[in-house]
């Protein structure tokens, strides 16, 4: 397999888990962030995501990482005004020089005591070197169930990112396929 | 079809054009848009272009419309700073209450005349009425052959949104299988 | 007339019409942009007016450009926080090395559909070279009835500029003075 | 005439010197106002000036105050990266229920200790009662030489506004026309 | 005593740790957040630490909190641009109707991987009812060695926050005296 | 005494006056400035303040200054949401390479007419050369009898910024310990 192979040419890098990348951002929704009905705008919420994950991925490269894709998000509750927002992101998955990275948004209204789930999403980046050309990243070491479970399944999120960016036929993306039939 | 019959509900509704709602906004890249490299985030690109499609489908739905998905955007080209952003939105399909827009985003660099295309994406809203309940919104009346292409893949994309979002079996959403076998 | 010889110089640029750097910005009024009765600050939409007009006179220039002078600016109409902002800008005529470019600013309440204009002006910036020293523009070839006209009476609203601002005597200002006798 | 007897009606508002709306502002360029030269943008500047305009012209008032008009401002030098700017602001004159503003802006390279003039301008703004209707300003009464010359300016001043906003024929307006003739 | 006396009065309030109330904040250093050195404006880590703080005393006290007091901040080392700056805050005590958080702010740069202190400070804050009245919060119950030695200093610490504030004689405080004699 | 050493070496800079830093900051409280009771946040009135004393120790030193450390500083009324703020900074005394700036903070709502007093402060800054290494400032020479009385306890506030930061023993604290004893 194409990917093992790009994998094990990182032997020299050390494997990291993905805890060595989690990062937890805490922000307060305030009215410039807000639509009309004082809800937190979606494209807000991409916008601190890209920031998290861009440090999460980062920690994992160690060095300088661009955005290259996100996935669909779908957006489950409003987040109001005056909620604090907190973000938790970690690299799932490393493909020779990009690097994945899974973010949940989960918010609270702090006088009422209410926690309640936003979205999540993964983000996808590439490690650049200092001459801005992609470097390869050392290989995760997944720890945890969830974390085995994340990484096992980064291969079919691949695939999909590729076909629906029309770099993959859709007949050729075997993991995906297997979802349909 | 229960989708034909939901849009057929809004027969009172006038038909509109995706042309009604298209929505130019021209942007430059400022220092605190940008990462290390000089390049626009990721992040920052999501939220002009929420704020975008969002004036777009609130000129199909005439009402108040809050972002409910944004499906896989993939960065072709980085942004340099001092560049200008244009981004381009059309409504491309409405169903029932919720509303799907088409975005592009191409960016020139001024001086040297550069055009170049970094991305597109779909983004879906929901209209609400005035007691934040979903509100039904005008079918929408695609022209140009490019509109009408637009207009008969929203109904894939929406299996794909679902699917994703795990709101519907991967072996349920006949549109979608049929690229895979 | 020394304007035509120096027009004359610029012969080698080939000329640009109008909508060659026709620019179009929407932004919808967010709360930090508005005053205490929650309509959008005059000095916020002259600011993005600055950056719509310094993008359609770079567009012509095709080099940088930095503002000169800006023309009086009347508001005829207050923003409401939460509406839509259009602002078009192109350039009505090139003098040298400097280039004029005019602006409408029109607002639109969505859900109500109630659109309403706001105001107009002119901007006027001068290009540089990359030793930030003034550099020739192509002249200006207006196509419409419009564009002609507002380029014929460029170099009055021209005279008038250099009288406020101390640099021309109103005795000598031949244009303007027809205005008034 | 029309001014003196509008005038007359704010007997019981007390007059007011210039002095006590002195307003002095003080701002450092960041990254985020600057064009690709590094020089403040226009702009910026004009949005400065008009909070810093409307914070004298509601000392003056003592209600709430909205930008009606802004005079030609010419720029006459760049302002950089880190430098301090220095904008003073007093109201000139007031006529029935319109304040006039003056403002200057000046700035300081700090560790070069070099000052220099940007610009100067007139701002104009309308007092309003608690349900957004004109209402009634205090007489300004100037006291020096300066204020003096400024207030007995701000007629003609007035009329050239009308004039370039089209509510005045060029030939009605006695001040501005002995400019010319 | 009365801090006992007022401590008393909460108990039907259920007692906190400071685990409860903890925060991470994770932010990246741009450009408008940095001086002509490229470093972290002090400020902007004030305001940062602020909106932290506010959360973690939130945590607390389910409840609106306002800062009342900022003890002495010193800046050890400065934060370069780009690098990524950790703030942790958790509530060290409560007093009757004040809480005081305890925040540490530590940076990366990621690509060399040097972790760095920048600064510590507590930030106090009053709790308040719906009629912006102050009102009693769950007294904190320490659970590490750390937390506890920051329990008890906590008494100390508000003693020298009364004296530079002028609020208690330097003889009365008797906790404070003893660091002098 | 080492002081005044340190402050003999430098005679050949001109001594300088507080007033020759004195710096007015004047802002409005816009909405993303506030927390939800709608008064301005603590943390943004501490950012604007170490704006304006850096403004005010650039003055002084006519060399870029860093922040060292803010004194602790207590608010005493609440800003409410639309009041204008005034800040007021000037050099207080400096010592060798530091500056100490004290600064005030006002605020008035302007319709009521209602001034009132917010917070006051010191800030210390550090004076870098080219290199950013420290660099000897001019000595303070105060005029006034507040400037004088400012400048003699300079010394004890800086004994205690330095017991705080653990960097002096509080018994070897001259100044500082016959507050206590």
């Amino acid at each position: 397999m194409q990917q093992n192979n790009e994998e094990n040419k990182n032997t020299k890098l050390q494997p990291k888990t993905p805890a060595e990348s989690f990062t937890i951002m805490t922000e307060m929704v305030l009215p410039n962030d807000t639509n009309v009905l004082n809800n937190l705008r979606g494209g807000k919420i991409l916008h601190w995501m890209d920031i998290a994950s861009a440090i999460a991925a980062g920690k994992h490269a160690e060095t300088t990482v661009v955005t290259v894709s996100v996935d669909q998000v779908s957006f489950y509750n409003p987040i109001k005004l005056g909620d604090v927002v907190t973000i938790e992101a970690k690299v799932t998955r490393a493909f020779n020089t990009s690097i994945e990275v899974y973010l949940t948004v989960n918010a609270e209204n702090i006088p009422s005591k209410t926690k309640y789930f936003c979205n999540d999403a993964y983000y996808t980046f590439v490690a650049l070197d200092s001459n801005s050309r992609p470097r390869k990243v050392a290989v995760v070491s997944p720890q945890t169930a969830e974390e085995i479970a994340q990484y096992e399944k980064a291969l079919k999120r691949r695939e999909l990112r590729l076909i629906i960016a029309g770099r993959l036929q859709a007949k050729d993306a075997e993991s995906v396929k297997s979802l349909f039939v």
